[in-house]
C-alpha cells in the first residue's frame, strides 16, 4: 500500500514569502536570480493583493519607468517578470504560524493546514490580509459564524431560510438573486425569503444586477430596504431579526433566521504581530541594509515594514525586496559568496532567466 | 539699449540634478510630485547615462514589473514619465563647481558657464562622467591638446596634416574616412596622409565603413597599420610620431604630424570629488533616510552613492530618488509639511501630472 499524501506533509523549501502583492511577486524574482527557490502564500484566491483588491482598473503614475498602468496591469507584467522561476503559489489562506525551529529553520502554518519548514521568511503583508468587514451592531458577536455570516461557504445552509443580506456591492447582490432565484430555474438554494438592505438607494453593484432586483422587488419575489442595522433582536438565544434604522428615522425590527454582511473587506495586521518580530504601530521594524525584522531569517519588504525615511511606495518595496534577497543569501547558501550580477551582462543571470546570452565584444 | 542675457546669468532655481541617468531622470519625476522643479546636467549630449553609453540595445531584465526593455527603451519611458514636469535639461556639459553660499543656497557651475544658484543639489552621477580613454604611453601627456587628442573639436586643424588615427570602433573609421575624403568630395578638411592603427585586423566599426576603409587602402589612399603604440618620437619639444609595436614583434616609428585616439569613453568620478562631501572608496557617503550627503542640502541616489547594504541597481536609484525628494522637501519649502500622496488616488497629484481624476465611489 503506498502512503498517500495529505495536506499535513511538510514542504522544505528556501524561502516563504507571505503575501502575493507586487512586491511579494517581485520577491520572487530578486531571490530567483540568486537561485533561491519560494513559495508563496496569500490571503486573497488571486496574486496582486492591494492592486487587484482595489485598484485593478485605477492608473498608477508612480512605478518607475512605466508612465501609466492598472493594478491588473501591474500584477500581470511582474507575474510574467516572475515565470522563470517557478514559484509555487498557495492562495486563498493565510500564514497563521511562524515558528523558529531549534535547528534555525521556520516551521510555517497556514489556515489550510498547508505547512513549510523554510530557511527564511519574507513578510510582504502590505497593509495586512484582506478581511471581511463586519457588521458593528452591539450583541452580534455570538452569532458570528452561526446566524450572521460574511461570506458563503455553503450555499446550501441558507435554502428555505429567511434571508437578510446587506450591502450595495455585487456580492450583496449576486447573493440576493441567487438565494431568490426560482426553484424552476433549478436551484436547490432558493431562500424562503430574502431581504436586501442598503444604506442608501444607490448601489455599487453591476447596473444590470440593480435592474434585476428592482424587478425582483416590484414582482414582490424580494424585499428592498434602505437602513442601517442598530441592534438585534434575540429570543431563547437565537437571533430573530435586526434593528434597524430607516430613512425615515423609524426603528423597526427586520425579522430574520440568518443574516449575510458584505461591506468588503478591509486589511488587518492579523497573525503576523504574533511571530515575535519586533513591531513598532502596527508595522514591522527592519533594518535597511538587509531589511531583516529582529528575528534573523525574517525580512519584511514593502508597506508591512518600517524604518527612519519609509514611504508606503509600491518602488520602494521593489528596492527592499532586491536588498532582502541579497540578506537571505548566507541564510540559504551559508558556505557561498554571493555578489551582485547585472541582468544586462550575466551569462549566469541569462540562464537563470531562461534567456540567450548576447555576444558581447 | 536692452542688457543682452549672456551665458553667465545665474539661473536661480530648487534643485539642480547632475547625471541624466535613469536615476537622474526619476529623480525629477519624484521632485515634480512634490512640485519642486528642477535643472538637469549630463557631461553626455544625450539624456540616459550608461544606458545609452554603454548599452543602448542591450536587454535590462530587472526592472520591475518590466519584464525586458533596452537601455534605450527605458530611457525613453523614462523621458515620457518626466515629461508633465518640464525640467529643463543642459546637456554636453560637465557641472565642475558645486560652492555652498552663505544664505545656505549652492552656487553650480559648468564647464560650459551655466550657473545655477539653487536650494538643492542631487548628484545622480551614476559610476562618474564619461571621459575619453586616453593614450597610455610614457611622455605622450605634454602633447595631449595640442599634438594628441581624444576628440575633433575643429575638423579644419586636420587640414592638410599627416595623421595617425587610432582605434577600431566607429569614431576611429568614420573619421579616418572622413579625413581621407577626396577633396572633389567638397570635403574641406582632407588630410595630407591618414594612417589608421588598431591592435587587431577585427573591427567593432560597422562593416560598411570598414569595407570602405579596406577599398581606400587597396588604392593606396590611406593606410591600415596593425599594432600598438608603446613610445613616442620628438624632436625639438614636437611629436614627430609614435613607437609602434607591431604583431610581428618588430617596434616601428610611424611618422605623424596629430595622432587622434578614439579608445571610447570610460566613467571618472571627476569634479565631485570637489564639493566637500564625504566620500568612501570614490563613493559618496549618504544616509538611508533621505539618501543626503555630509552637506546638508546635497543629496546622491543611484551609483554614485553608498551606505550599507548598497547594491549598484537600477530599482535602488528609482527608491533613493523617491526618499531623496522627501528628504528635499524641508530645504525648498521650508514653511510647509509635504505628506504622501498616491498617484492612484490624490487628485492633487493627478493635477501636478496632467491626468483627469477619475470618480471614486
Amino acid at each position: 500500500m503506498q502512503a498517500v499524501p495529505t495536506h499535513t506533509d511538510v514542504i522544505e523549501t528556501d524561502a516563504v514569502i507571505v503575501g502575493a502583492g507586487p512586491v511579494g511577486l517581485f520577491q520572487i524574482f530578486e531571490l530567483g536570480l540568486l537561485e533561491i527557490r519560494a513559495h508563496i502564500v496569500d490571503s486573497l484566491a488571486y496574486p496582486g493583493g492591494q492592486c487587484i483588491e482595489l485598484y485593478p482598473d485605477k492608473p498608477i503614475y508612480d512605478i518607475p519607468a512605466v508612465p501609466v498602468c492598472t493594478g491588473k496591469e501591474l500584477t500581470d507584467n511582474l507575474l510574467r517578470q516572475i515565470e522563470p522561476f517557478g514559484a509555487t503559489f498557495h492562495l486563498g489562506q493565510e500564514v497563521t504560524v511562524v515558528d523558529k525551529q531549534d535547528d534555525g529553520r521556520f516551521a510555517v502554518e497556514t489556515s489550510k493546514g498547508t505547512r513549510f519548514l523554510t530557511k527564511t521568511v519574507f513578510i510582504a503583508g502590505g497593509v495586512g490580509s484582506f478581511q471581511p468587514r463586519t457588521l458593528k451592531v452591539e450583541g452580534v458577536e455570538p452569532f458570528e459564524g452561526t446566524q450572521v455570516h460574511y461570506r458563503v461557504k455553503t450555499p446550501a445552509d441558507f435554502a428555505g431560510k429567511h434571508l437578510l443580506i446587506i450591502g450595495g456591492g455585487d456580492s450583496a447582490l449576486d447573493w440576493a438573486l441567487n438565494f431568490c432565484a426560482a426553484n424552476a430555474d433549478g436551484n436547490p438554494h432558493k431562500a424562503e425569503s430574502v431581504i436586501l438592505m442598503h444604506r442608501r438607494d444607490d448601489f455599487r453593484a453591476a447596473p444590470a444586477s440593480v435592474a434585476k432586483m428592482r424587478a425582483l422587488c416590484d414582482a414582490h419575489e424580494m424585499q428592498l430596504i434602505i437602513g442601517q442595522a442598530v441592534g438585534i433582536d434575540e429570543r431563547d438565544g437565537q437571533l430573530t431579526g435586526l434593528k434597524v434604522a430607516g430613512n425615515d428615522g423609524v426603528t423597526r425590527v427586520v425579522p430574520c433566521d440568518q443574516v449575510l454582511t458584505f461591506f468588503g473587506l478591509s486589511p488587518k495586521l492579523g497573525p503576523i504581530a504574533d511571530w515575535g518580530v519586533a513591531l513598532e504601530r502596527k508595522q514591522v521594524v527592519v533594518d535597511t541594509e538587509k531589511f531583516e525584522t529582529s528575528v534573523p531569517g525574517i525580512f519584511a519588504v514593502g508597506d508591512v515594514n518600517t524604518y527612519p525615511g519609509k514611504k508606503k511606495l509600491i518602488l520602494s518595496g521593489f528596492h527592499e525586496a532586491a536588498l532582502a534577497a541579497f540578506g537571505a543569501a548566507p541564510h540559504v547558501f551559508p558556505d557561498r559568496r554571493v555578489h551582485l550580477q547585472y541582468t544586462t551582462t550575466s551569462p549566469k543571470l541569462h540562464k537563470v532567466l531562461g534567456v540567450e546570452s548576447p555576444v558581447f565584444d
